[in-house]
């Protein structure tokens, strides 16, 4: 999977720089996964944590000018192929086909007939300490959306 | 997507009877997603869990007797088509799409090269009250499994 | 592409009685796009509407009994390839195919990054009249969903 | 999905004049989806047009160029992979796999057998004020076809 | 392929009665290709042509039942798989692979920007002798659109 | 999709020369299909038709050099996705699916089991004027090729 | 992968007769591997033939008047899914994979543009005694037919 | 489809030198379809026939340099798409879609159940004279392989 | 994934005799993969391991008739969809899409340009125990197939 | 399929110095598979392992550089496409097609519901030699994983 010239650029300062996204994210008074996802080319940045962005990984030049456009509302989705092939990334995929009615059922039993929005939503990531092995511990976080009627 | 004869029957007796996932849970001592994914044929009761079952549904004759067939392990899986067209289910992949290569590194930033396991993992869902509108809650939790190397 | 029993029992009974989607709309007080989303199982009725629907098509027995379905959170979206080969529906993917781009754009440049709800949504078909071949007017309202940033 | 390097100069020469679509459209004497359209390669402008976007977006040299090629009829419909994975562009596909075969039903019982023409065709957009969240309203208006008999 | 159970009885009728789609299409007034589009599902008859096909094919009980579904708009589009495999259609995909560019091209020289319609569309068969080997004529004939612009 | 660099050379030069298929046609001693063939590589020329295709174009250089891959029997099958999403190709798909079926009875009830040769094989697109819009017509014209036992 | 009824009942007779697809030729006079096409819907046997198979097979009732169906000219081609994951059959689709461009020079390079025809054709198969393992000789006799100019 | 840049520097030297593959098998020691597939990056070259290969072509410099890596195993399979849209290539494919399963039935019954080998097999084309035209004939031999039981 | 009415039956028989692969490995004189292999349709059994295998499972009357379909050679490839969704089955093809080409390359560099036959092959599962978790241990075992020149 | 610059550096590298994969391994110490599975991009390596690896290919300058790579944990997977072409590839997708439901039946009646993990795992390969041919020895070592109840 190819990365985006200014994902490349991005990825390899903050490998320089020493930096986790957990440190840029408190740079720029957001969460760790956010801002993965700006860096991924999947979300949008104001010009402020551009510039926030731009200083804290030491950036100059092309690769500046570059960052600017990370203010432009992107076309997302990123995978390819469209049943991703990366071990990690599969996991998530069989979640959903394993786990995916019986979470639409549970949800809707709870909520009604709707979704959990994708759009309005968060995402976090935990290490969960345990003697057995740690665990990672995902949270998703999404406004429930009602169907409308009319 | 057609339902298997066993899933049918379940889902009919559940509905009849009143219970919710989470009512059924408690008759078997279990989650109410991990209750959800047994009737979607994706995981495997003991016979004890058959039994409660069983009972909690009101179920005879053949009923009964399909319910058994919840103790021999289930070939896993269920979406038609593979990229799922329901709503709610979709915007599971389009977290996918969109979060998946930034979670990945975030997860391997703190754990390094491995994955979470979506086997030793468990999968919850909570409401949280909002007034700008009430918000669904996934939590994944699953080991993590470093790469080995030989 | 096969109905579900319940869709064909509807549209033939429909037909029998001589209902257009306009008159099922005004008995049970909705659009009559709606309705025809609820008879091809897209939607979710309340007992009220059918009710309603009950009786204006006319059902008894099975078919009655069929209805309660209705109410039931169904599994949504129905094409069968995926990508659709009726030509009128076909018509809906090549809009998407030469517009998607330039849509996104205008969109965004409107309201910002975010998306049109298709959860909190309508969609209407209008007649213009035109002396050169009247005309199709189809109207879709959703709700602008801004991404959320944490 | 790679933009064709004419979309891309046109695109960061509207960016740098600080121009809508809407203000192009004023210059063309054209709807602003129409001029994205344009603008993504899938439509094909007067060479009068074609002056007036080179002078409204300042190109010159090698851009004013490239903009020539906006005269040629395109191979058109852009969209990598076939299913978008963009969030706000698979919206309109969901709304046709929801409400696709419902939409085929109303259009067929308004008008007869026939589809709805994506040729003779205009797209626009709108945006609704409403104090729960301003909506997007898109209006498709399509000339009526119906089928040949021979 | 299966055949509609629909199709089957018709075609089975029509080769009991010793009948070509050309002795058919005298009965309904209509050429013998439309007519076989008719029976296999891709077209709409008025009541009248129904009734002409009924006595034609000498269908009594649930088949002259049966046809009364032909005036109906039906969901169209018949192949499966979408690349059809049987050779006398793959060679019309062929031609569009190999002949589809250089077609495009000059339809549109002689045109400009727009299509030909398949829906304002006749298509019509023709043997021509030929003593090295009888060739096949296919026709196709329809209303050429230009692109609307707005 | 992108074209090979010859056939970009030979279309470019072909609009600075202001010549039409049917021109260049004229030069070569072939139809106007015939010649868009060659030109999108889906044709082999002769030697005498590449020279005669480098003077209309007024060809040098490179260019003139690149023309003699046109003798090289091509890789033939040239449309990126297999289901073209360009209007004008999609409808001659859709007409595939539309009328395919039909098209094969129709065929083998006049000439038997067998298929129309996409090899020994003309297609020609004319003009026909009509006060209601003016009509397309692509005259495909193929040897009957009958299975043979053995 | 399914067999239609026609094919499941001679399939059945055949072995229940103990006879051999030579067999079968003999009776018919034709080649085995032609016969085995018929016996899958792959090509239309002549009256008399479908007499001689009813006959070697023992056919009655039932059996015989669906044998009468070989008449039919049948929609070819029969392999689920496209890439045929058997291994004797996937074999034909490696060699394909590997010798496939190969072999189309080599065939272009005795006989200029065109292609050897499936229609035209014949398939044998024979068996070739070898001390190290026997061999299988598949020998594959198609018309050259070569590429039409107009 | 994209050559290699060792498979099309082979190719123009070899037309540069007006060698056939037959030729060019004479050389090296080997059959025409054998070099053919050798050129195509699907089969390994001994040192000595790569110095014959370099010699026959007149390869110096980088070209030479280059034929090195015909030594090298390669990844084989080379088509795109994976159904070919070539018309020589794509009757390959259709020869086993219609006669896959005939072919399969006729090897088994006459050397049990397992596979020709595609490994241990040969390949030639030959020219068969025809007044009525001239034939391809295709011959495949591979050694059978009996399916192990353990 | 339905099972063929043999496999189910088989599957049944099985478990109400309460019976193990390796358990019916003995009978038969077969290993316990190869027994499973045999049951769900993709071996070939003789005549004495039929009748081995319906006394053990101890079926009678049309249970017994359909296990003499073992003998017939079946057509072989049992998955659906061509990517496994079942977790277990599904690791396979993730360690095929790690591990395949650095497996490829070793094999290679130990054996020549060829390959691990997967017809004159052996398939055996072990249990490993291993006070961090019992391992399962798959060992293939294939004849090396180096390619044949000619 | 292309293989990234890093891959071909080492890869190149490795045969100018005439190294095989286990004498890699020993320098490194790790298996051979592993090694290739490092370089194919594919594993992640400790900083003194990339060291070692350096010096045993004698790489410098950027190629030194480009080594560092080694450390980052890569998107794995890598076939292209998803289905692979190669033969000896291919064989390990055939034999989760026909042996894959067996072996997850054989697996899960000696363990339980679980899987064999593709994470926790080693992979060797030998070479077993035998008179009739020698034999490839592929044996797969993963941990059993017992899917969680929750």
């Amino acid at each position: 999977m190819a990365l985006s010239p200014l994902t490349a650029v991005l990825l390899t300062a903050k490998r320089s720089m020493g930096l986790s996204f957990a440190d840029l994210g408190q740079r720029l008074g957001a969460d760790e996964v956010w801002v993965a996802s700006l860096i991924y080319g999947q979300a949008t940045a104001t010009p402020g944590q551009v510039e926030a962005l731009v200083q804290a990984l030491g950036l100059e030049g092309d690769g500046a000018e570059l960052a600017k456009q990370l203010t432009i509302y992107p076309v997302k989705g990123a995978l390819d192929p469209v049943i991703p092939t990366d071990p990690l990334l599969y996991r998530f995929y069989e979640i959903l086909q394993v786990y995916g009615l019986p979470l639409k059922d549970v949800i809707q039993e709870k909520f009604g007939d709707g979704i959990m929005s994708a759009i309005d939503f968060s995402l976090n990531v935990d290490r969960q300490d345990d003697p057995r092995g740690d665990r990672v511990v995902v949270t998703m976080n999404g406004k429930f959306l009602p169907y409308g009627k009319w």
